[in-house]
């Protein structure tokens, strides 16, 4: 079986997440993602977080991030960096970065340069605000762009501060709104035979999970809802609750589901019963419904109270930690949770690719060391000899 | 300037978010989306958050969802619905659904149908847990995904339940992930002549979110972190902090950023202080960190503290919520907000395209009315004639 992308280059100067999350799904989905890194430090992400940076071992965040990619090393400061780098652009499809506004250009490879080097060059950044508008210069990590993005300010209960995601989603979410853009490019140059420059922002791109959440503000005659932790207040059952060894949700909308959680939890009595009778009335008796459901899943475990309930028809989800989602049998026959081997780190679980297209069988490959594949790609894309690679060594290019 | 996916033909089965989310992508990006809806009730998002279902106006919920695609209404439970749809196929490139798992095969219309009827149709589903293993045919809605993918047991503060993130988290993203397997599917189809099934399911991408946490994980030895809200105990500053009217946060991780800071906020006698001499240091210090920097935020407006520090390059962002977002300069000046009339609603705002491509103007239409444009598109694709139509519609077939 052939891979979906098959014979795509890519050049990625990608670092931490924002940029890394969007490139492992090139390389999961079969193209040549050939990451191009210092050769003193390679990407910030590899050893910043590493406990044994030390001993220069990678981190388990640049490990899981960088799957199925190559490593070349290449000292884009010096002209000699740059000059190679330019005949790798001459023979490459895709070119990726998440460097700060401003930093391609001013190594002197921004797109302006490389278009010229190669028309067909598709050249993609992330950054925190994009490169235009008045916050373009403001430096953003991800919690940055959770709250101007708009997503903290929705998140959490009223008592606690406006809450940020546990996870990096201002980066996750950026990353792959810039695959689509990268794949979406390569669609129209087939057509005109042309690249083009891609730009996806943060902020942008947090903004834009709020679409559906507009229809409050506009019901509620264009004003800003409160925050109202796990439950709505508009409808219900819509929460979390206790079990014996954790929590559990159940989210639902239409009235056969609603009827299905009545028998399953024994509460038929409440068939028919006005104050139930469609999501909006259940909203207004929410603390009713709410105290209804915990009675009986605080009498379960959790994962005992999903199981049943699930399997009658009733969305419900255990809450579950790092731990358990490791261990979960769900995501390891979805191969969502494999076990692989790193040269360094020995075997370890990794997360797989979350696109599954019947024709193109993904194979995790292990990240690569620093510069694993300097050498042979080197050699092979642009025809240097020992010799060469040697001297390059030597004046620290490689 | 052309579109990126010009000429692009989509059939668009989806309902609510999830499936919506993917192919309003498709739509900003130039693809003709078709929408095929049930004449009676159209997707099931247009009427159910409606404050107006009654006379027939389309939710705010629907036209976010549903900008820059069009609207064909075929009953598919009906055998002329089915032959019609299946004629469309013939003329189609991608066939997009979002109902629960087997309700496309029991409609007739599954992919093992369809690509019978044209090998090259590219066949995309999201659905809570996919199509296999234990959990396959458990309901799910957004927040079962954030339960059971890991998102929930992340965030929020330990005094409360794990908490869900205000906006449908789980939908968004499997639908982005969703449009790179159909545009990735389109590349190999490119090479190979033949379309493929692609799966999301919304477990497996909330859960892909979570790929650079599980750093810390083996950092504790395989141990799931405990929830610590906006602060993660590890490094600071990263947490956020009072104003005199709301709240802003600050994230940062190098001590040239750190430096920054303290002269932004007049602490310089705290430079060269070894209890803040690396972003662990200041994990250790952040109360003091954290009480330092609040002092100086707490006397300050949020945007003021916000553009203030960000122009200093301290990175610093206000907690907006929905309706400063829509006022928002810098999503203005980016199109995120923009302004469109909707025959209905009258003049509102929508949010736009969050990937910016050089060659492919994003265009914003408003969300179609249900049907408004069968006619048009049975007759174009189909051949049919009014006469056609008219009994068609008598039939209730559209």
């Amino acid at each position: 079986m052939g891979k979906a992308l098959e014979g795509l280059k890519v050049l990625d100067l990608t670092q931490f997440e924002a940029g890394t999350t969007s490139t492992i799904l090139l390389g999961f989905l079969g193209a040549d993602v050939i990451k191009v890194e210092n050769p003193a430090t390679g990407d910030a992400g590899r050893f910043a977080f590493s406990e044994k940076r030390d001993e220069g071992i990678d981190s388990f965040y640049f490990i899981f991030l960088n799957a199925n990619k190559k490593s070349v090393t290449l000292n884009l400061k010096s002209e000699k960096g740059k000059e190679l780098f330019k005949e790798m652009v001459k023979k490459a499809d895709v070119v990726v970065n998440n460097f700060a506004v401003g930093t391609m250009e001013g190594l002197g490879i921004g797109y302006d340069v490389l278009k010229e080097v190669n028309p067909k060059i598709i050249y993609a950044a992330v950054t925190g605000f994009g490169t235009y508008g008045p916050y373009k210069d403001y430096p953003c990590f991800d919690i940055v762009a959770q709250a101007v993005g708009g997503l903290m300010g929705m998140t959490g209960y009223p008592e606690n501060p406006p809450t940020k995601v546990g996870t990096g989603l201002g980066d996750s979410i950026a990353a792959t709104n810039l695959t689509v853009g990268i794949l979406a490019a390569l669609y129209q140059r087939e057509k005109t035979g042309e690249g083009q420059e891609i730009e996806v922002a943060m902020q942008d791109s947090i903004f834009n999970t709020l679409r559906p959440v507009y229809n409050f503000y506009y019901l509620m005659g264009k004003q800003a809802p409160e925050r109202t932790g796990n439950q709505t207040k508009l409808i219900a059952p819509w929460n979390s609750y206790k079990t014996k060894d954790g929590w559990v949700v159940v989210g639902l909308l239409t009235n056969p589901l609603w009827e299905n959680l009545l028998k399953a939890i024994g509460r038929d009595d409440c068939l028919g019963d006005e104050r139930f009778a469609d999501p909006l009335s259940r909203g207004t008796h929410h603390e009713v419904v709410d105290s209804m459901i915990e009675e009986w899943t605080s009498k379960r475990n959790k994962m005992e109270a999903m199981s049943y309930l699930a399997s009658r028809d009733v969305p419900c989800g255990a809450v579950l930690d790092q731990k358990e989602l490791m261990e979960n049998q769900q995501l390891k026959e979805r191969e969502m949770v494999l076990e692989i081997e790193h040269p360094k780190r020995g075997k370890h679980e990794i997360i797989g690719c979350p696109i599954k297209l019947s024709k193109s069988k993904v194979d995790i490959k292990s990240a690569p060391l620093l510069g694993e594949n300097t050498n042979e790609i080197l050699s092979s894309m642009l025809n240097l000899t020992d010799d060469d690679l040697t001297k390059l060594k030597e004046e620290k290019v490689i």
